[in-house]
C-alpha cells in the first residue's frame, strides 16, 4: 500500500528532455514492455566494431524465483532465441567471467498523431520504455520451460496449454532462453492534446487555416485465418476473446488518451 | 532496369537464422524505415558506461544532395532531436575527429500472429530492418529545413505546407537534426502461414483438438479528434486521405501476408 518501487536513476537511463513524462516506476515500465509483441536488443557485437547492433526479440519480465511477484516488484526480462544466434553466443562467452552480456531492451508503442499549428510543436501520444541489464543463459531446464510458457502466453493468453506440449528433447535443445538482471530502466509515456505557443494560437491567420487535433493509432488484431491443414472447426476461445480484448484495450487506450490534460508546463 | 542495389554484408549486419528470409536490398529496407513511425537508435554512452542504450526517435532516408534519389538509391537516415539530449552531444562531439557517432537504427513491425500446432513453431508475420552508420549534426541550414520538411510530412502526407512554416529562428535553433551515413543494413520479412513438423502434422490426436491459424496485426489510424482550440471546421483532406491510405495499405499488407507461400525449408 503506497509503495511504488522505482529504478535508481544513471546518467545512461535518465530521462533529461520533458521530464514530467519520465517513469521510473517499476510497474508502468514492465507493463509497457509486457505489452510489446517485439522487443528490441541492443548489444556490442565485439571490441573490432565500432557499432552496436540491434535484434528483435521476443520477450517477457518475470520472477521464476518468486513466482508470486506482481508487475510492480523486482523481474527479471525472460527473452527468446536460437542456439546458433549471434547474441547468444555472446552471452555464452560473458557468462564464462560472470556477469553476462550488457544489452539493452527498447520498446515504444505509438498511441496517437499530435497535429498542431507549427511543425516544432509536432508531437506523439506514445509509452516507450528502456531498460538495461546483464544477459545470460538459462541453464536449468525447469526455469527454462517456465519461461518458454511465459513467453508463450504473451503471443496470445493461455496459447501454452492451447498447443502440443510439452516441448520434445529437441526442441527444448534449439531453444535457448536469455535471462537479463535488470540494472535500470526508465519509461517515457506522453498523453494529451495539442500543445501550441501563444504567438501561434493568437494569430488569428494561422488558427483560422491550420486543424489541429490528434489522430488516435492504435494495433488491431483481424479476423483469424484458419491453416489450410487445421482441422478443428472453430476458432477457439482462447484466440477470439484475446483478440477481442486486446482490440477494445488498445483502441480505448488511444482514445483516452487524446483527453488527458498536459502538463503545466505545455499550457500555454 | 534489373538494377538491385545491396548493403554489403559484414559479420554485424549478417542473417545467422532463416536465411531465405534476409534482404540486404537497399528498396527493401529502406522502405521498412520510411513506414515506421517510431525507430529505435542504439548508441555507446560512453567508455564508463558498459551499456549500449536506445532511444526512440523519428526520422527519414532521403537525399538532400540528391533529391531525385529514389527509395533503392543510397539515402542518408535523418534523425529529428532536441538540442540537449545525450545524443547530440555525442554526435556533437564526435564529429569534431570526423567520423561521427556510430549507432544502430532499427525498427520492427508485427503483421500477424502465426499460431501453429507446438510453442516452438510459433512465429509472427513481421518486417524488420537495422541499418548501422555514422550519425553527425546537420550544420547546413538549407539542409535542416529541407530535413525538417521530410519528417514532418512522414508525420502526415503534406502536413508541412499545411501548418504554419516556415519555422522562426527560435525554432530552428532548438532543432538539432542528426544525419546518418549508412555503412550497411539488412533486414527481415516473413510471410505466409503456419510450418509445422511432419511429426505433429501427421498426429491425429494433436490435429484434433489444436487450432492453428493466423491473426493478422495491424496499425489503424482512428477517427481525428480536433483540439479545444481548433478554429477550421472540416478536417483538412490532407488528414483524412493519410488515414484512408494508411488503413487500407496495413489492412491488406497484413491480410495478404497470411496467403504468401513459406519458403521451401518451411514446407514440411
Amino acid at each position: 500500500m503506497g509503495r511504488t518501487l522505482t529504478y535508481p536513476k544513471r546518467a545512461s537511463n535518465t530521462v533529461n528532455r520533458y521530464k514530467h513524462r519520465a517513469t521510473y516506476d517499476l510497474g508502468a515500465i514492465h507493463s509497457i514492455v509486457n505489452d510489446s509483441k517485439v522487443l528490441h536488443v541492443s548489444f556490442n557485437p565485439g571490441p573490432d566494431d565500432p557499432f552496436p547492433t540491434i535484434l528483435p526479440m521476443i520477450g517477457q519480465m518475470g520472477s521464476f524465483d518468486y513466482p508470486s511477484a506482481t508487475i510492480d516488484e523486482p523481474l527479471e526480462c525472460y527473452l527468446h532465441g536460437y542456439v546458433s544466434s549471434r547474441i547468444m553466443n555472446l552471452a555464452r562467452n560473458s557468462d564464462e567471467d560472470g556477469e553476462g552480456l550488457p544489452i539493452c531492451i527498447a520498446t515504444s508503442k505509438v498511441d496517437g498523431i499530435v497535429l498542431s499549428l507549427t511543425p516544432n510543436s509536432h508531437n506523439y501520444n506514445y509509452r516507450s520504455a528502456i531498460l538495461h541489464g546483464y544477459a545470460k543463459l538459462v541453464t536449468s531446464e525447469e526455469e527454462k520451460l517456465w519461461a518458454m510458457q511465459l513467453i508463450t502466453n504473451s503471443v496470445v493468453s493461455d496459447r501454452w496449454n492451447n498447443s502440443r506440449v510439452p516441448p520434445d528433447r529437441a526442441e527444448m535443445s534449439s531453444t535457448v532462453i536469455l535471462k537479463v538482471k535488470i540494472v535500470d530502466g526508465s519509461g517515457k509515456i506522453r498523453d494529451g492534446g495539442v500543445s501550441d505557443q501563444r504567438k501561434d494560437t493568437e494569430n488569428g491567420d494561422v488558427t483560422g487555416r491550420i486543424w489541429t487535433g490528434v489522430v488516435p493509432v492504435w494495433e488491431t488484431y483481424g479476423e483469424p485465418v484458419a491453416s489450410a491443414d487445421n482441422k478443428v472447426v472453430q476458432v477457439p476461445e482462447h484466440v477470439t476473446s484475446y483478440i477481442a480484448k486486446k482490440n477494445a484495450e488498445n483502441r480505448s487506450y488511444a482514445e483516452a488518451a487524446i483527453h488527458v490534460q498536459l502538463p503545466p508546463e505545455e499550457q500555454h
